[in-house]
């Protein structure tokens, strides 16, 4: 294994990663995917993460929690902003320095653009950004191009259909940039009211060929070998009539499955709601509890990276 | 040792016990108690335990946290379902399933009967059963049977006396299921309507002598070997006079114990209110607080059998 | 090192210690700090610590946490009452005795006075007084003396001064008290409605040289080598007027440190509102965030002392 570029490093943007950063990340993932527990549970030991969460998400901080704990290092922190200082009318900044102190790492997820690389910038220890604004969670778009690439054994050459509400959400916009590193083939199927801000993806247009669609049914269907299904959240829409209509649209079913290519693999970065059926859970496509597992694996091994100069010895 | 029947085993009904089951696990616990920490600290080293309680229990939680600590392990999960995915409409089998994939071992509160069961078959690691419907508690079972046979030195043959609120509540039920595997006398002591719910204990009422007393003193006090009381509530009342009547009558005081064999042992649950006086804390009877460390040291027992093919290597 | 006398011993005031323990104690935060993450990772192994805070502080609960975790232990305990056994009315002599069976150490915040020595009194294992009543805060002003050593080389000879709130907050009276422990000059700096309570101080006014100031510029800022402060809380003030006035009267700044020492180090508890410039930060005389961090060390190294024997082997 070549020299850990990620020891130390902050996690701030998928912007910031190339194409060889994320191999060497999933290669590590495999490497620590394959330890035991009692050696996994060395590259964390007697080191503390320290998550400061400004919104609430209860999956996100599970996943990274389990993955310090299986590092065997602990996680402390903050989730409750109700009996926090920061309650007390803390600056961000004190917040940060002070975590900063109690923990080998800091976890955060703040509504803020640019608040991830404002922490980077005040804390000794690396950050992992966890969502932030309305662009970035990084981890998030790294498990899933991790989980394609386990899936698919390659991502170039992919064709990737991503479903739903693509406007609001970071989950797309990360995972829009990760894939620049890719050649791929990106199906964008929403309402119109929730298509992606084309703002927010001009620079991906010239790296990606994406077309965009109304309905899954138009065309994209039959040759996608991913399709990644997003929540379509009702308090997005003034009137729920038109909800309930997009809602039943864009619902992935056993009769979408039959339209499609035998091993499409369907992802979906949790909770779900309505948006895939139950009878989906059992199929062989059905690859969104699959995607929290490997999420947890690639956290844990760049906790690892983050931590020890090296995770093979 | 002979080969552990609990490791990877689900533990979901007291009734799925054999008697050779319950002594497997109690000579378990006292091989796991006499460990030393550094050794302890191995069983659960780099593993996770995932709790997910739909109804708050500080004292259930913290139990198995301990438990769990003490193995060198770390707990995760969800205790406040405000904050959790779970108010995002997700359902029952989701959360179960990412909890799954999170822990190594799942421990679960919900409020309906066969929660466990259903979360048993969809998880792939084991299930801790922490408390569903109106009747299952089964760890809480296995430590009132293990405080039992601590105190006593055995089960069979004992005289034992459960006082107080017996028809809500799931310990109360879980004893007797548990306790049908031993030849014990049953005095069960409440008000008129808070008696047993007669179809639930249909099964157990072939495999114990049960005798049912309106008050402490018919008869039952003298002989009794054990006291089990529980907490009487008052929201279970319509009407206050009512309650103060039925709480002054059950309560555990020194009046009590001097009509009571020598070496009686009283047991609870906890939280205690004022079922038993505080002059019997310092009481050679008073067993409750050894009860709640029993109860820590089997459930890390039963966690380090359930993660480990071999606790004693 | 000595025999370690704080194997198994509370900690309840800032009184019980003598100038031989607060040396022993400083000398061994110099030793844990310098161990491996691997070493630290050993002296808590499998170890719990278990804590109980009837008032919130995310600032010292995390310190505690994160001094444990990085001695490989645990964590466990009760900081949101709402999801509590004390919430059904449970005594706080249970609530000790329970967690007491769940944990190797506990650490306590209660509002009453006494409340600490009266839990070491029900509890087998040591305790952690985190807070109590209106004075005491021992591991508060541990950490602030230790922070002084490192920080001047010496607390012997220094001149001190104490700024803001010194009526409410234990931080106060437990830095006084320890501080008698040592040949200091001390400057209180007071609005006079704030003032420190001459009823808490009367044991100290004998073996301290104290002055009192209503600001800050009357003559005791030149000659300080340290100035600690404090948060002024609007609440306290029933004039919003009085309130502002006091608030920028007591503020420390560029213009502050223009008249003091070179090398003055300003101290805070922390959490800061603006009590302190920001422009103070990047200062090498901004000391608080080195405080919060040296507050990490010195709790590892007293947990450490607490849970083992020896901490050096």
């Amino acid at each position: 294994m070549p020299a850990n570029p990620f020891h130390d490093r902050d996690i701030v943007s998928i912007k910031d990663f190339s194409k060889d950063d994320l191999e060497f990340i999933f290669d590590a993932t495999d490497k620590v995917s394959q330890l035991r527990p009692s050696q996994r549970g060395e590259l964390g030991k007697g080191r503390a993460l320290g998550y400061i969460f400004y919104e609430p998400s209860t999956r996100t901080r599970m996943s990274f929690e389990a993955a310090m704990a299986s590092l065997g290092g602990s996680s402390i922190g903050i989730s409750d902003l109700k009996s926090s200082s920061v309650e007390k009318g803390e600056s961000l900044a004190d917040t940060i320095r002070v975590i900063d102190l109690y923990s080998d790492v800091i976890v955060l997820r703040h509504p803020m653009d640019g608040s991830s690389r404002y922490a980077a910038e005040l804390s000794q220890n690396p950050i992992i950004n966890a969502g932030s604004g309305s662009e970035e969670h990084p981890t998030q778009a790294l498990l899933d191009l991790y989980t394609m690439l386990k899936e698919k054994k390659k991502i170039d050459g992919l064709s990737i259909a991503i479903i739903g509400d693509l406007k609001y959400g970071r989950t797309v916009y990360s995972l829009l940039y990760g894939l620049t590193n890719y050649d791929v083939d990106i199906h964008l199927v929403s309402p119109p009211s929730l298509q992606v801000r084309k703002e927010s993806i001009y620079e991906v247009q010239g790296k990606l060929k994406i077309t965009e669609h109304a309905e899954l049914e138009d065309g994209a269907l039959s040759d996608v070998d991913v399709i990644y299904v997003t929540r379509i959240q009702r308090e997005r829409f003034p009137d729920l009539q038109e909800y309930e209509k997009v809602r039943g649209t864009y619902m992935i079913d056993e009769k979408t499955l039959a339209k499609a290519k035998p091993d499409v693999s369907i992802m979906h970065p949790l909770p779900r709601l309505d948006e895939i059926s139950q009878n989906v859970d059992h199929t062989k496509n059905a690859t969104y509890f699959k995607q929290a597992s490997y999420g947890k694996e690639l956290r844990a091994a760049l906790l690892a990276l983050m931590l020890n100069e090296n995770i093979t010895h």
